[in-house]
């Protein structure tokens, strides 16, 4: 591939062409944002040079989608009517199931596959982006068949998460789905109910330890990226926040009983399985 | 002060010891605690000498407590037959109400302090202590009394508090325990929680990414702590409990509403202000 675009030069999108290029990529790499974030992007070396969606979705090899779920999805018709046959279209949004069916139905002019880099920062913005986003963390691929996976675009573009240091995983956009909504979608509903709670109990902050502090940390995410994702996923979202709530009305139940021993004994299960597994042992 | 006697040679108990030799104390540092942590200790320079209940007890100028909160309860009315006058009990334990009730029941032949270092650790056991623990950190104090206070003996050990690098904070015990309930206990049954319910859906765990490591780091935890915090803690913890549940039962029931925002907006204000607090701002 010669040519990328990057729709939507933030925290991800900035991420991808800073990562790329230090991985060897010697081609264009086109930004379409905003004025002001092209401008940025251009002063911090993020991307060569702003375009409209036409110039981008007209000359790039690799679009790579990285706005927030609803512009992703309105965008995909544009995209088709400008695309060049052998493109690929990829895209970062953190559900995917509306995502790739949007694709399924209105992207026809080249291929598209959905994908989800599971990294972030709660600092957000071009200025944010860094070169070794990527590194070590999991990138999830939602085709929609397996056969996708051996186009020459796709292998280029797998080729290319592994030089940045990614490992690929890849499911369904349900099994996806439903995955984040307890490892994303809850965790971010678990913190900021525990921070919005404490709006009501202000005095008890000065009794407060690095646990809280640990525990907040995604409070301070803005709601701004999450009403598309409650749009996209509410009834996996439901079925995890109902199955936490069950569970924590059962140890307001069993609080003094030998019971709840037992739920501590399978979340700490659970939380170093999580640890183990990062440090490379199977899950 | 010449004498300090730590009772539970553990994380907190051998914190303290080597906080304080750090901080300039010449005296003799005894420790009561098992055989096994009181010649790891010794071996690890954290403690001067073992010794037995009698022997700390009749010899300290201070006695610090850090044994588990059911264990505290049990000791005192045994210390307050052996104690020197002019000694100061404290203690360490992560509930005040119980403790120091207790300790005006029984403890008269010389003045207790109750306590709480804001500081931890998941590592635990005498290995993990650390001379820094306290610095920086709030070491709330709950006095029955202001007097109490003027007392030397605790004009002393608050001296020595500050050398530690702690911030000392004075609650009584009611006021104290309903505030960890909201950012201690709860925080431990939220993280507890997310990752027991993650126990029934282990495929999950593979799309998982830094947020759920900061959710799950509380459930780590072990039981064993847990147990006497909520025996001696219910009311305050059931009643955050409950206003937790009550909140997310509001954000199943708005998941796809813009009132949802609002509870983002407060909980970031929150998770904010937690964070300037620390950095030294006011409240």
């Amino acid at each position: 591939m010669k040519t990328v675009a990057i729709f939507g030069v933030g925290l991800i999108g900035g991420s991808f062409a800073l990562a790329l290029r230090k991985a060897g990529f010697q081609g264009s790499i086109l930004g379409v944002s905003s004025p002001e974030t092209i401008q940025r992007a251009l002063q911090l070396g993020v991307i060569d040079k702003g375009a409209t969606l036409e110039e981008a979705g007209g000359s790039a090899d690799l679009i790579y989608l990285a706005q927030p779920i609803c512009r992703i999805i309105s965008l995909l018709p544009e995209l088709n009517h400008c695309v060049k046959p052998n493109a690929l279209i990829t895209d970062a949004g953190s559900t995917k199931s509306t995502i790739v069916e949007q694709a399924r139905d209105v992207v026809h002019r080249c291929q598209f596959l959905g994908g989800h880099p599971m990294a972030g920062k709660e600092s957000r913005g071009v200025e944010a982006a860094d070169a070794n986003l990527f590194r070590g963390r999991r990138y999830i691929l939602t085709p929609q068949s397996q056969v996708e996976m051996q186009a020459p675009r796709v292998q280029e573009f797998l080729a290319w998460l592994e030089r940045l240091g990614a490992e690929t995983v890849i499911l369904t956009p349900q099994e996806h789905d439903r995955a984040v909504a307890y490892t994303s979608h809850l965790p971010q509903l678990s913190s900021t109910g525990l921070a919005a709670l404490l709006h009501g109990h202000a005095s008890a902050l000065k009794v407060s330890g690095p646990a809280l502090l640990d525990m907040t940390r995604l409070a301070l995410s803005p709601f701004e990226t999450w009403g598309d994702i409650f749009a996209t996923n509410k009834p996996a979202i439901l079925e995890a926040l109902r199955g936490y709530i069950h569970l924590l009305q059962e140890f307001a139940e069993t609080l003094d009983s030998p019971e709840i021993a037992e739920s501590f004994h399978r979340g700490a299960l659970v939380a170093r399985r999580l640890r183990d597994d990062r440090s490379g042992k199977s899950l």
